[in-house]
């Protein structure tokens, strides 16, 4: 059971934007900061100036910063916007092969924990997770 | 975010072997009342088996059975034992190549919500998904 690679990297774009509030960061920052490659960055920042979380200003001066305040975003609503699919098994998806689907109760109780997952997470905020802002900014800083 | 095939199935062949107590059943009767390959299933049970959930009886006559009673076997406990990671992001693993992970508090939050999760799991039985018995019976029955 993994997240996408697309939802781990706009959490850590996001925290990275959060851990700079006073800046333009750009994708190449970002890339370099996490040494991953600077096209995904790129892809994910278009996903998050989509669902309304990050501004790109163009131009020469131009760059990312975050649409909200860190303690307006949360991890659950960037999980759950990022995340493409949280089919956990075949049968949530709508058209199922599984011959006892009807009768199986097996997806409720996947049901129920996937609202139980995602409830903790909504219990949490950009601000909390990037709280150490300081140790945060001294390992991404270098870039 | 996804479980699995051999998680899945292996809830499945649980399910199958739940709704038919009273005889022994083959991997052949359960990988076509799915429709699934035969090939899965036999390596599905033979991982429930090292997990001490069924039994397979050898020979002419043979075939596998529950070694627990339904009520006995947690959901949550099949889960954890089959699903092969949990590393929901990859700074879970023992080598990340995350720049922040020592700062980084997504991880607690993410812990905390995989929790949850496995929680909620481990408050259903395999008499509880399998619970409408005969609904089941009618769907896998006709193999």
């Amino acid at each position: 059971m993994r997240l996408t690679l697309h939802t781990d990297y706009s959490l850590r774009v996001l925290m990275y934007l959060a851990v700079f509030p006073d800046r333009l960061s750009t994708a190449e920052q970002i890339a370099a900061a996490y040494g991953v490659s600077h096209n995904h960055i790129t892809k994910v920042v278009q996903t998050l100036a989509r669902l309304g979380l990050v501004e790109t200003l163009r131009g020469r001066n131009g760059g990312i910063r975050l649409a909200k305040r860190p303690e307006q975003i949360s991890v659950g609503a960037v999980v759950r916007a990022t995340e493409e699919d949280f089919d956990l098994v075949e049968c949530f998806r709508s058209k199922t092969s599984c011959a006892i689907s009807p009768a199986c109760r097996l997806q409720g109780a996947l049901r129920d924990a996937l609202a139980a997952y995602l409830d903790v997470l909504d219990d949490w905020t950009l601000s909390d997770i990037a709280a150490n802002r300081s140790g945060l900014a001294r390992r991404l800083g270098a870039h």
